[in-house]
Formats: C-alpha cells, structure tokens, sequence
C-alpha cells in the first residue's frame, strides 16, 4: 500500500478502507462521528465503513445535504455532545467532507461557524481542531487534502472558513469504493480533478513543488479518466483517477483560475460543479491560449494533445467523449443569468489567478462562448 | 514570493529571510535558540539571520560539530534551560538542522535522545516537538524538510530519531544565502540534491506524490547545477539549486537507494557526503540499469541524457565536469576498508529499497568498480 504523508497521512489502494479501524486507533478516537449523505448508505459503503471502523463504533450522521448548511452542522453538534464524541471520520465526497471539517473546527474551537470567516479575518485564528479521517467515495474534487470548507448559514450566506489547520489527519484513498460509481458521475467528478491539474500549472503563482504535482494529475487523468468511464471495473483505471483526484487536491495551494472562477457562481444555482468545469474549461484555455504558452506547452505533452490540434478544440472533443454536455444550455442554464454570473465570475477570488486578467466582459463573452 | 506548504511553511525566495522576524512571531517564540556553525558564521550569515530576526534576540550557540553529537545538544539544552528559551533556530547545513531539531525533541519531550532510537522503536512515541526554524545555508541534503535526526551519541554510537511531528514548522529558503558558497562545495552538496531525485524516482515503492516531484528535483538539478558552479553568482541558477534540494528532500519518503546506502557507512569515515554520493552514483545507476528502466526512461529525458549514450556514461561525465572526483581513491580511501563497507551498505536501510536487490557481494563490486 502507498503511504503518502505532505498535508496528512494517506493510506492509499484497494482495500486501504481495512485500516480504518487502526486509523482511528491511531488517532486516539474513542467514539468518532461518522458523517456521510443517503447516496453513500444506499451505495452499501456506509457498511463497509462500519465494519472497517470495528472495534471503533461510529455515530452515524448520514443525512449530509447536497451543500452543507449550518442546520446539519448543529445537528451534528447536538449528536457529538450527546454521544461524547471525540473525533469526526467524512465518508462521501465533498459535502460530508466539508460538513465533518466544520464539525471538527467547533467542537474544538466553540463559536459559530461565521467567527472563522475567512472574509471577516476569522479563518486566521483557527488552530488544531479536533481529529479527523477523511475518506472519499469519488475521485474528483480532492477536497479530502482541502483545508476548507464551505457551508451555506442560516442567514443564507455562504461562508468559507480556511485554515491548514483543517486539513484532515488521515485520508484513507481506497479506489475500491469507487467501482460502482456510474459513468457519468466518473466523467463528471473526474473532470473536475483534471481541471485542477490544468488550471493550476497555468495560473501564475510560483509554487513548483505543486506544479510537479498539478502536470502529473492533468497527465493522469487525461490518460485514465476515458477508460474509467468506459469500464468502471478497470481497477487501474479507478486507482490512477483516484491519484490524480489526490494529487489536484494537493496542488491547488498553487491557485486556480478563471473556470472555477466560472463555475463557483454557476454552482449556485445547484448545477453539479464538475460538469461545469467541463463546459467552461475548453473555452477558458482558448481565452488563455496567448497568455500561459510554456504552461500549455508542457500540459499539452502530459495530456498527448496531438500536434495541429488547438488545447481548447481538444478539451471540448475530450469533454464530449465523455458522454458530458459541452454546453450550458445542456445543463438548463438560463441565458438571462449569464451577465450576473460573468459579474460574480470577475469578482471570485480565483478570478485572480488566472494566467490572463479578466473582467466581467470577458467573462460574459466565455459564457456566451460557453452557452 | 513562492509560499509552499506540504511539510512545513516554506517562504521561498531571494530575500526571504527578512521574514524570520515575523516567522518567530508567527510560532510565538519569545526567546530562541539559533543552532550554527562556525562555517556560517564566518561568512557573514550568521550575522545576517540576526538582523533579521529583530525584535527578537536569538541567543546563538555558534559551535555545531560537523557531525552533531551528544555534547553539542547537551551543551544546547543547558543554553535552553539557562536563557529560557522557548523555540529552536537551525541555520546552516544537516548538522545544525539535525542539533536544532534534538534539541526541539527533548526540550519538549524530556529524557536522552537514546530513548527516541528509530531501532528500538522510541521514535514512534514522538508528538508534536518545540517551535522550529529551518533555513539552509547550502543547497544539497534538503534537511530543512527533514523528518529525522542523526547523532553521535556518548557511547560512540549513532542514534537516528525520526518522526514527521520533528519537521520544522517554518523552512526559509533564501537562494541568497547561496551566492557565495565556493563551486567545489557548490558542486558537492548539488549532486546530493541530485542523487534525492535520481534515486528517489528509481526506488519501487509507490508514492505518486513523491515521484513527480523527484521527477522535477532531478530535471532541475541536472540543468542549473553545471550553471551555479560556473558562475555562482548566476541567480536563477542558485534559485533553481535550492528548489531542487527543496523538492529532493520532500520526495525522500518514497523512499532512496543503493547510492545512500554505500554513502552512510563511508560517511563515517569522516568524507563529505555529497561527494562520495557523486562518485557512487554512476555505478549504481549501471548496476539498476535492466531493473528500473521505465523510471530511467523518464529521468533521462527530464535530465536531456542524448540517445545513445548511456545514463551511467553521462552521470560520470556529469559528474567529473563539476570539477568533483569521480574515484573513491581520489578521496583517500584505503582499498582496504571497502569489505566492510559493502556489509555495512548491504544493511543499511536504504538498500532495501534499490530497484535491484543488492547484498554484500554486490556492494563489494560497486566500490571497486567506484574505487
């Protein structure tokens, strides 16, 4: 088994779900709050969690909303303290995750969420918080190496509170629980972790220890991704697209740019994430072509883009191979809403890190481009 | 300036230890102890981290060994004790880096260092240690994101701690530091660098993380070394260098080879590491040859070897032209001597995981062919 330690330990392979018990062992748990969502119980790997957990005995809370909200966090707090909880394990992908961090930042911290706002300052105040495993059930956003977490308030805000702090103790990677992940939902999440190969090694910051990683994930994942849609089963497939899902969670320190600077505005209106990176990738490599040329040089060797065909036309054919729509109007995006999303887009703080500086012009030119 | 965080909060560029005022801040240390050498000290360096670190007022121990011993850390212990210090300093090469982080691990820990002995598995006992700061001198060992601790102790014995709770919190990298450091020593801590890369990426076990940056520590290292000890004032080189030594201390987890597990035994007969990790290296890479191929595949081209040259060839030749030795007689080693160090190099850790199981016999021939 692969044991990767950078921002925590990761158990990594098939069957790495067996270690769970030991991890929280480890981890000195006594009585973990488990936090997962219906698709995950219905799938069956809640069960296997528990039976891994053994002689750990979790608190179940699987009633994670789609986007976690403030009122499951204080459910999950009224459980931690009636139960004696002392540790949180997030089993499901980024909204238990993020769910769980939240749990793991007030049970050790006290406060509501909205005092560690990163907006507000109050995200540099977080210390260690309480333990925490994470373990997905998908490979796409590596938010299980995320230090954030984002959860809509009672008030209907968002917030997002951030700290190194947050990131989980453990991750255990276990590809196995995602062989039955249907091909779609493979093409969808799995995109998301080849955007974030590709839209870091483009933006600007300096960090060359996360581009080493962010061109290996583009490289992975261009590779993988189509043979794990074609074939679930194809278990290489599922272990390198759950690394390059790993390995573009642990690059975005290096930043991202302006398709996630899209698709976050666009996820408001409860569109699924991955299939909008999808859609607005291709043309922001288009838009970007002049303005990241070494990058895209070194990321179209890793992705074997063949010579003559532009980044941008070879994204979209790879997006629609895929069985994924390559259109916001597929996805039943209103035209009338594109002028506010492109507002919102310009004003995303990874707007900024975008290899080429872009206003809200240009972002409603992309979503009309994208439209 | 580059921010890197995987291990440690790395500050990353020219200029970057200014911050260490603030990075003390930052740790909340009042009182620290700044572990270095006489080497450094010297150059003027020393004097250099001390203005830097205004307001506070490190308290300096200035007569780190070159190979750190007991002495020296009890020597350091009662500076601690005597001064209140609250935090640990380490400015120089291995040798401080490795004082600094023993005196971190007992001053927050108690007891002998003999009790946290990897062998007789104390290590695994080790929590979080007192506050610290790494900033290298030199770029080579990649020690400044080291997890482990070597002495010498009373006894004569070497002890080896090693925990990942022992990496420093803070790493400053500050390429200016760099610029004076003489070609020859330029050349012999580089090809170290080198070496983490080249063997790091050759090693079996599976750390994709690991690899990609070893990928990019060897690519790096094999283009800006020639660079920085031809014109040591070159400052991209002496950026490229450090980063490269940065990144090959990161991706050690995966794992070294037979070239380290040669270099530790002759080490003890008081040789610089460096160089004999250039000496050695071209013979193991001829002895891995049919058994790490698609690994040597991939390291000749990120290290631009021509086609029809092989990489052994190139490594001698590599190594030579940086004005190193490319003998081990060069280097005053008795012929007498190398039995002993191939049993010893045959039980070094490190041997078990070159591509090619390598025993003593093994190690024998590679000396004499590197003698």
């Amino acid at each position: 088994m692969a044991l990767i330690h950078y921002l925590a330990r990761i158990p990594f392979d098939f069957g790495a779900i067996s270690t769970l018990g030991e991890e929280i062992a480890a981890l000195g748990i006594k009585r973990p709050l488990l936090v997962t969502d219906q698709g995950v119980a219905n799938a069956g790997i809640l069960q296997r969690a528990l039976d891994a957990a053994k002689p750990g005995t979790p608190v179940v809370f699987d009633q994670t909303p789609e986007n976690p909200t403030e009122y499951a966090l204080e459910t999950c707090l009224d459980i931690w303290r009636d139960k004696g909880c002392d540790g949180a394990i997030a089993l499901g992908g980024g909204s238990p995750i993020d769910l769980a961090k939240a749990v793991a930042l007030i049970t050790s911290h006290g406060g509501k969420l909205a005092d560690y706002n990163v907006k507000t300052g109050g995200s540099a105040g977080i210390g260690k918080v309480s333990p925490q495993i994470a373990i997905p059930t998908a490979a796409g956003t590596g938010a299980e190496v995320g230090r954030a977490c984002v959860m809509s308030l009672k008030d209907g805000s968002k917030c997002v509170a951030v700290n190194l702090n947050m990131v989980a103790d453990t991750v255990i990677c276990d590809p196995e629980l995602t062989l039955s992940l249907p091909p779609r939902l493979t093409a969808a999440t799995g995109i998301d972790a080849l955007s974030h190969g590709v839209e870091t090694y483009c933006s600007p910051w300096d960090n060359p220890p996360a581009a080493a990683l962010a061109l290996d994930a583009a490289r992975r994942a261009a590779k993988w991704l189509p043979v794990a849609v074609q074939d679930g089963q194809n278990r290489q497939a599922r272990w390198e697209m759950m690394m390059a899902a790993l390995m573009g969670g642990m690059c975005l320190q290096k930043a991202l740019g302006s398709a996630h600077a899209m698709a976050n505005p666009l996820g408001e209106l409860h569109l699924h994430h991955g299939t909008l990176i999808g859609v607005v990738l291709p043309h922001v490599l288009r838009f970007n072509r002049d303005h990241a040329m070494a990058a895209l040089s070194d990321l179209r060797a890793a992705m074997r883009v063949p010579e003559g065909t532009e980044t941008h036309d070879w994204m979209l054919k790879f997006v629609g191979s895929l069985g994924l729509p390559t259109k916001l109007s597929e996805m039943g995006v209103s035209e009338q809403v594109l002028p506010e999303m492109a507002q919102k887009a310009s004003k995303d703080h990874l707007s900024a890190t975008n290899p080429r500086p872009a206003d809200a012009e240009d972002y409603l030119a992309l979503l009309r481009a994208a439209f």
